[in-house]
């Protein structure tokens, strides 16, 4: 795999970035996680004055062979059904995009179907379709890896590419998300074998799967797994890791090491993302030192991984939508972090009693 | 006391609101929390159409007697160094106000100095400083009634006057918050006597005293309360609530019950004003109706009294600063709930299978 160059934070600057959060007008530590979140921006961007720039969400969509196995309510066609809804603005996505000033790209990297690009998305200035196709769908990891070490490489690519392509515009925070029915069966399976938790705890009801077909994924999980265990001997990190996930989830990996390796702020959306996360922290742990995690969703297992991952994840609004939008919700949050080391006076300019 | 004539929201278009959130395409029930206040807002505004206009923030401060019994780390001088602060644009409430849009109208309803408006507020075009001082400070409830029954129809008036000013500017929704040193006393005390939680759960460390002044605290509440309940014979629920609350929170109860009564979105912040929220639902259970609660905080009790009230709180982020700056900080996740209802395509429109 090509390598990241990705560097921890350097936390000399911590001593005084908390002595300037201790002397903002307010009692010590009373805005909470705004203080921690301060903290880490300013140690991403090594300075007592942070700023967000041009933030940039990037959607990428792919389809998966597991799929055919019935692991998922919803139907393959509706990968491309919304990639396309999502160029036209109608998405989740679309909407907090636009309520928070975030610049869209929508990525094909692997839909099962030939897109175009509407010609004329309405009011949607700031929304990009780009196509990068990899193949049209993974295969089927119940019997196969789910795409070659070159398919990895180049979905890697796609992500590396784009992040590339935000920087370049000005942008220094990031915002990930997914299209791809049938991705929380990779996830639950990467939760699985990089955390350790037993597999019952990592499968849920993704798009809405009843009791009966949550116990459907996961007799297929344990087959696929059961397989993989047959021919893994001998595997690297990346190797296990591309034998399940999809080509939007390898797109989002390579994205995420990318924009760490520029020193940008990662937001995490859910399920899909927090495992894209994982196995991108497995790959290269620097990654985390720029990961802030917006939301714990409602499919099984999400609060188990961001457990196991010690993340602490900023909102919890029972969403399960994907696309990347419980980051999106979490990103007023970060700004309100921000805004507190530039725009709140301290005691001394505000003439206060300092009663700590 | 003056009455307010709330109405409890007209439950008749639930059922088309309900259907019109399931046909918007996502999973059905995947946006979670935001379901659900879309569902709120729809109703207090009866349409299947919402929309936030002129978001405005008030924000009351008063001082109290009982702060002469050393039950809070802060001394009484912060109040007014703090309304000052605000009107100059450097506290917690100005940054929040400014990154959501809010007009801040800072109102003097018993802070114990005489505060002159700044002439030249610099770049805060959209903060209103108003003198509405009853009194300096309330009286001290450990000897005697915090106000008298005149002053408390005066501070509710102050709330009432307030809140019509903003909805005569087109305003159809509302935060608030506050500013008393002291101010968690008789908040920790409403809780006990309008819940029945035992006072030691009620009381907690305020903006930051110790274990031993957490007793201290809760010795002096002790002895207040003995001292009301040998006196209290016949009181009126109005009585008991001005027998403690200071000016600041009277006007915020104002302000609730008349924000109810013109059904505008009401947005509750942390302990001081979940507890006014409380006591506004002691007189007027409808107003309950128009609540959203904003941020469960980190003084003790909180979490205590929302699960008493039956209300989930939209964040936890550790935040204890008051002034509403817990209740700004959840405004975009309601605005997302109200885009949802008016920007996301529907499965038809969208032209996706629906899978559910």
């Amino acid at each position: 795999m090509k390598e990241f160059n990705i560097q921890p934070v350097d936390r000399a600057l911590q001593a005084a970035i908390q002595q300037k959060i201790d002397n903002l007008n307010k009692p010590k530590g009373s805005l909470g996680r705004l203080e921690e979140l301060a903290m880490q921006v300013c140690l991403i961007q090594q300075t007592l004055t942070p700023v967000l720039r041009q933030p940039a969400h990037i959607l990428f969509g792919g389809d998966h062979g597991i799929e055919r196995e019935g692991v998922s309510l919803s139907p393959r066609e509706v990968t491309w059904q919304q990639m396309i809804n999502y160029t036209r603005g109608g998405g989740g996505v679309n909407m907090f995009c636009r309520q928070h000033g975030f610049k869209l790209r929508i990525v094909d990297v692997g839909v099962d179907y030939s897109l175009t690009p509407d010609p004329s998305p309405k009011g949607e200035g700031s929304v990009v379709f780009l196509d990068r196709k990899i193949a049209r769908g993974t295969k089927n990891f119940l019997y196969e890896p789910a795409m070659t070490a070159e398919e990895w490489e180049r979905a890697l690519t796609v992500g590396r590419e784009q992040v590339d392509a935000c920087y370049a515009e000005g942008s220094n925070v990031l915002c990930l998300g997914e299209m791809g029915i049938g991705n929380t069966s990779p996830s639950s399976v990467l939760m699985h074998l990089l955390l350790g938790i037993p597999l019952p705890q990592c499968v849920g009801a993704g798009s809405g799967l009843d009791a009966a077909g949550i116990s459907h994924k996961l007799n297929v999980l344990s087959q696929a797994l059961e397989h993989y265990r047959a021919v893994s001997e001998g595997f690297t990190a990346a190797d296990t890791i591309r034998y399940f996930v999809g080509f939007e989830m390898a797109a989002a990996i390579g994205a995420m090491l990318r924009a760490a390796e520029l020193r940008m702020v990662i937001l995490v959306d859910g399920f899909i993302m927090t495992a894209c996360m994982l196995a991108a922290q497995q790959l290269c742990p620097a990654v985390r030192d720029y990961a802030i995690f917006g939301h714990c969703g409602d499919e099984g297992g999400h609060h188990l991984m961001l457990n196991a991952m010690n993340a602490k994840p900023l909102l919890r609004l029972n969403m399960r939508l994907g696309e990347g939008t419980g980051a999106l919700c979490a990103f007023p949050i970060v700004d309100s972090a921000v805004r507190m080391m530039n725009e709140m006076n301290n005691f001394e300019n505000a003439k206060i009693t300092k009663y700590f």
